[in-house]
């Protein structure tokens, strides 16, 4: 298959490239930005040299679409919304790692992301590419909205619990935490090293552009679903993602019980693996992989479950669940070019 | 005043030496181990050398007593228990920093810390030292119990909700993030380099034992409190604590109102600093000082009020906290010693 | 003493409030930008909230000559060779951070900074205030030149070498570390978190603009110096500064010798601790210190010494430094407003 | 090709097996220990849980080299020097990755490892695993003696100036940087976070047991090399590491011409990358990968090169080194199993 990049300066954008390079069944076709034509790509990325030598070049749809099967967009929210367009018209299956096509209902975008969605008929088209509960459609999306990297950790987290009608509906508060490679490549005073290390920072408190689309999907599995208490922080790391929820069970439960009911909910999921009884996930033990680790603990003093939950945002929280999706929209088994071990220390 | 330490080989007990090496009414009398005697003490913390020649002494009760007109212990949990009960007994003024005065209800250390307790008689005469709320008491102390470093962030952050009535008594959720000096000085798997960099980890979920020092104190602010659930996760920074705490209001609120009644629940405590609306504490702006920032959310989505309390652990989060309850136990200005800006970056 | 700061909203500029906020003979009058004027400090930084609570002034000469005894330039280099002339005009004491005043050779400035200097008439009359090794000409100084933080921790390392000849004089290899605090407040590329976490950079490699400054300094210890060889690196640390220096003895020497030479040399200073054989100083041991701390290793099989040299750069590589400098100009005991530990773990 | 790993529980060990197991030309046959049998390699590693379900099994000799073509040795230095004798009797192919075989010259191991030897006729069979430099011998090598991580980096950097006379043989200077991860997995007060982070220490100065590693190599290289002054710094990183190095070259030479003798010499090496004139490697770029990057400055003031060369030191520097060298060994493209992108950011 032949694939296109677009905005493969970013850090979602090089780390698709790292997957696509040694995917068996991809050949990158070329990649493309609309501002940084003609520099080799290693100017953005030492580590690349000698070993990926392509070259940005413009953004031409027609020689594109000629050229290649798929076309990715790893661009910040409100580029894709523009640029896919004439890919989507010419039938050119697209994969968006960026916002621009997950909120389904009128006026959402607009709220969280300030700003212009999409045009509708586009956004229907969109398949919310949550790899291991949306296979079914996936397999035949032509515009995969790839999922947030909070969307994806709370998501996988709390969907047992959800479909099941586990915990009580208002109940759901989240603590997520993010390195900082989510807040992308540009040098901000936020993520400049003296005020980011050894620190934690609270952002976007309740106000985080993931809130609805989390609060879309868990509303698919369960319409009771309440508004969603969500809190993100920033760590000083560079990836991963740790989303901590917190839920109210309607009955008693047991440990063992729930740690039983997400290992049947995943069984057949390779990516996502259920810690045992007392362990918790760290996010170094995801780094570099496209796993989501989940550890479940429930409290009988306060009848409260909380539900651990990492990735790497990088990985499933942005490239390796496309480069899944992708595979899945191939029907390539979806490990394909994702089957490695996470890299530790 | 003169003074004799107790344990200053670890974080908390060099951090108390380097307060009251600048405290104007303290000298440092002596500093005591039971197992490190005659060595100086630049052996454990070279930056102290050639600026605090003291050298670690043996636990001579007699010969303390009759020089010093405070004691403190900065020893892990389980050494004051014992050590302690002859100067009580002399009517040497104590100050604990450890957990082994601090619960109060029978049966309640040998739950949580897994060991025997101190003889109730001594623990009753115990004055929990949560300088902003327990002066009165505090004042004529002989037995201090220093609190908790989640323990201070979490109940300064959680008061004002709970005195007044604001939040539901059960919807209380903590979710408390630590850096990893609260640890102590000594290495394990845990704290680890390349285990704990770039990471963050959860432990001793719902079993910290703070939990039930937050509940006593909480329920003797607010009888209905039910049991808390509150959770700990290891950050990848040598010092700061921020403990992210969720409840759900009895009744419609404004943040306004809410900011407000924080201001003036804590208007005349120095080290309390309450944040404007749509600002939140970072660990690292109380680096090195006494100061405990809070900064509160509410969500008209969800009812549900945030708060973020940040102090330094080793700080308000013990040492420094031991220095304000000493000012306060001796008439003192409650800053004398204290009265520094925090360091940054 | 009535102090002005230009530049505060600089991290050099912070700490020196820090330092000056406690400091017993100083009285802060007022802070000053050119560009940001009426704003609160704690917008700049939130950590000094409701405890410093100065506002940015614009620069009035004529009003702040009138009332302050000093004026501290915290600006970067570029900005006193203009702003401050005006306050030497009037016979106001400056204490300049910046290497404005470095550099007395014509046309070092230039080829160096890449800029266009002061005039050499005003730069002629600053005085190097390398407080331990130029203590007489400091008390007289009206324009006081601060020393670079890479030339204060290579200076004091290298001095009793120098001084008494012990290296040859073309031997010279400075391979120094720095944290990022160094850099400065605004964000770039080279200081954006998830490129600098984790790593370790070089840049200006032999171009760093305190090479002519230690240059010239060595030089005036010895005459037969030769350029020196100077590689700088970026550390993942916010602050601290690491000189790790070799240079090759004239004839054999024994560790014992050049310990004592070291110690003789600074045994009057109270801010350098030279380290006793076999031991190496870490750039933590000095954290939020005016300490330089000095280690000596010499290898038989190389005849070459190594020297290790460390400092807090914000300190005793800037603010601290600046702050002895003002004791020494005011004929106060150096250590005033700086007699406290290292911050520590 | 069948295999065995003794020692897989370290950090080279689980390196190791992440390569191998990718490796499309290898079985992990069994990995071995000698204390802890029967354990699931999970409950070291939660990392590879439910993608690596190896247990730790005993040593016996005679089944394993009954059964594997090739044993890797990931243990401590000290352990291969006994356990390896039964295979390399028994014509089984073994990889050590430890010093055991590394200093030919008899007493060397003696000095630097305070140890016993392995007897010299082993050591003697031994062929030294530099990849880039010893092809010819490692093809045939029964006993492969893979390089120390400091080694690596330092030898591919200064190879071309010695091999090609370029620089004085007695001017080397060597300033290493090594991340946490080189200490290996057992928690120490040197690797414990508190300690190590926002810190660079020096340890084993001059004494380190690479040096003579290097100068046994170097000496083949150029046998008028003298001692190698070489001093080891732990940086706050998990892994990386950088040799700056610096030498006095024999007549005037020019950046053009040493960047060209360095590209000559390495033009057919996958994993050694030359940087362009100006361009400095930072131990990021080549995180996760067996690239060994080096940058090249000459400065005319001082008539010295400055050779800066990274590497990952748990892939170059110990398991991408020990796997290159396997595929040398058995005839394959040596980037078999390597031939992925450094992971980034």
């Amino acid at each position: 298959m032949n694939v296109a990049i677009i905005g493969p300066t970013g850090y979602v954008g090089i780390e698709l490239l790292r997957l696509l390079y040694k995917h068996p069944h991809v050949n990158i076709h070329s990649i493309h930005s609309s501002s940084k034509v003609d520099t080799p790509l290693h100017e953005y990325f030492p580590h690349v040299h000698g070993m990926l030598s392509l070259q940005l070049e413009e953004i031409d749809v027609e020689k594109i679409a000629k050229a290649c099967d798929v076309v990715f967009f790893a661009t910040p929210s409100g580029i894709a919304k523009e640029l896919a367009l004439p890919f989507i018209d010419k039938g050119i299956r697209i994969i968006d790692l960026s916002g621009d096509f997950r909120l389904q209902e009128e006026g959402m975008y607009e709220q969280w992301y300030k700003n212009q969605p999409a045009p509708m008929s586009y956004v229907q088209q969109a398949v919310y590419g949550l790899s291991e509960w949306n296979k079914e459609n996936i397999r035949d999306a032509n515009v995969l909205s790839n999922p947030g990297c909070y969307a994806t950790a709370a998501l996988l987290g709390l969907a047992p619990l959800l479909v099941h009608g586990v915990i009580e509906e208002d109940s759901i508060v989240i603590d997520a935490k993010s390195g900082v490679s989510g807040a992308g490549k540009s040098p901000t005073m936020m993520t400049h090293f003296p005020e980011t290390n050894e620190n934690i920072k609270i952002y976007r408190m309740n106000e985080h552009q993931h809130i609805p689309e989390i609060e879309q999907q868990l509303a698919k599995w369960n319409k009771n679903v309440a508004p969603i208490t969500f809190s993100t922080h920033l760590l000083p790391v560079t990836r991963g993602i740790m989303a901590t929820m917190y839920g109210k069970v309607k009955k008693e439960e047991s440990i063992e019980r729930l740690i039983n009911l997400y290992k049947e909910c995943y069984q057949d999921c390779s990516f996502v693996r259920i810690q045992e009884k007392g362990i918790y996930p760290s996010i170094k033990q995801v780094y570099g992989s496209n796993c989501c680790d989940i550890g479940i603990a429930y409290d009988e003093r306060t009848s409260r479950v909380t539900i651990v939950s990492v990735i790497d945002n990088v990985m499933k929280g942005a490239a390796g669940q496309a480069v899944q999706n992708f595979n899945i929209m191939y029907g390539l088994d979806e490990r394909t070019g994702l089957d490695f071990l996470p890299i530790f220390p």
